[in-house]
């Protein structure tokens, strides 16, 4: 039976984020190194985004506010506090860079099955990103989620009128894009990247007869041809 | 031709939304009254507001982000920051408060035509509400959206199967839920509330045929009742 619909992952499956978001926390460090030592700064604010989740969700804003939350926590002064404005609005203003190869595999994939993109974030950041990616053409449809559960997959597989067992998740995070696709009865491809959130990092299933770990998203394609 | 598809606007068309910014807007002039008089905090951080609304949305998350900065420009400490992002916090767990009959006039609209909710604002926020309100289950769909512009209708439009002359956008802001909705072909019910953000004001349309001005949302049914 083919494969009717692929769901991407968006950040860091398709292009860059954490470099990005490690890049303001290193920068965060920095603002309040005459406050507290990197070591501490950055444990507190792990702490403090963990904390925040129910309330902020993910995205750029969030750990924006999270910034500012840890430094005022720590006893930094309102300069400290403009700079993380700066480093947060840095950090929506980033540039798109996806990973190697992914425009070639993406038009390989949509010429064999409908691409949608389901992604966590912030909606409005979210959106530009792909716009500036210049791949939005190649989906049939975004779908911007808060969190990604195997409920969450269902209501998108009934959206796209198909079949669990016709739908394939992509992405790198095994408790986000893995886990829940398999539970609503897709398939998965773990694509892991070098950098993993620790909120995100969950076991792999073993034996799974719909999961597949792949080395990069290029591998994609030629997985999908055996399951059809 | 019966109308097919009734999508309706959230904040301030179902639940009550703008005084929550409103009381969120006097506790910020509070917190900077030893910094600024009330007239200029407020004055600066609508003009914040405005030149934030491309790289941060809509929503509480952005507005807290927007107080804090107003404060720092206003020469705010970091107790004041603080407290803003208690403020923040505060506009992100409000109550959901329907507007009065709210509860049965969606349950006639249910009965007539699929509901769905479309709304701008934070994604997690907007599903939070939602689930909050009880309401849920009378939608058959949700659609958060980083603007609304026709494309916007056209496409939600599209996604439900239904020709724009089939379909009705019900809500509260001229600018964000009439104009764009009549541009894409369907009729317009313009509910209007006391407080009108100024950045959602514009012009009603003059003896527009598919247009109509409601004084409360649940004048909507006898309405609809009249286009079938």
């Amino acid at each position: 039976m083919p494969i009717d619909l692929i769901c991407l992952d968006a950040d860091d499956t398709l292009w860059h984020n954490m470099r990005y978001f490690d890049a303001a926390e290193r920068a965060f460090a920095d603002v309040l190194a005459p406050f507290a030592d990197a070591g501490i700064a950055r444990e507190r604010i792990a702490a403090v985004e963990i904390r925040n989740l129910a309330h902020y969700g993910y995205g750029a804003k969030s750990f924006t506010l999270s910034m500012i939350e840890t430094a005022v926590e720590l006893g930094a002064d309102v300069t400290a506090v403009a700079r993380l404005l700066d480093v947060g609005r840095d950090l929506l203003a980033h540039p798109v860079e996806l990973l190697d190869g992914i425009g070639d595999t993406l038009e390989r994939l949509a010429a064999t099955a409908r691409l949608v993109l389901v992604t966590k974030g912030d909606l409005l950041h979210q959106e530009v990103k792909l716009a500036a990616s210049g791949l939005g053409s190649l989906f049939s449809g975004v779908e911007i989620v808060s969190d990604k559960r195997p409920e969450t997959f269902t209501r998108i597989f009934s959206r796209y009128a198909v079949a669990p067992e016709r739908a394939v998740m992509a992405g790198d995070s095994m408790r986000s894009d893995i886990l829940p696709a398999l539970a609503a009865g897709a398939w998965a491809a773990f694509v892991p990247t070098d950098i993993v959130w620790a909120h995100e990092a969950a076991a792999a299933p073993t034996r799974h007869p719909r999961f597949r770990k792949l080395a990069r998203l290029g591998d994609l394609p030629d997985w999908i041809a055996t399951i059809g």
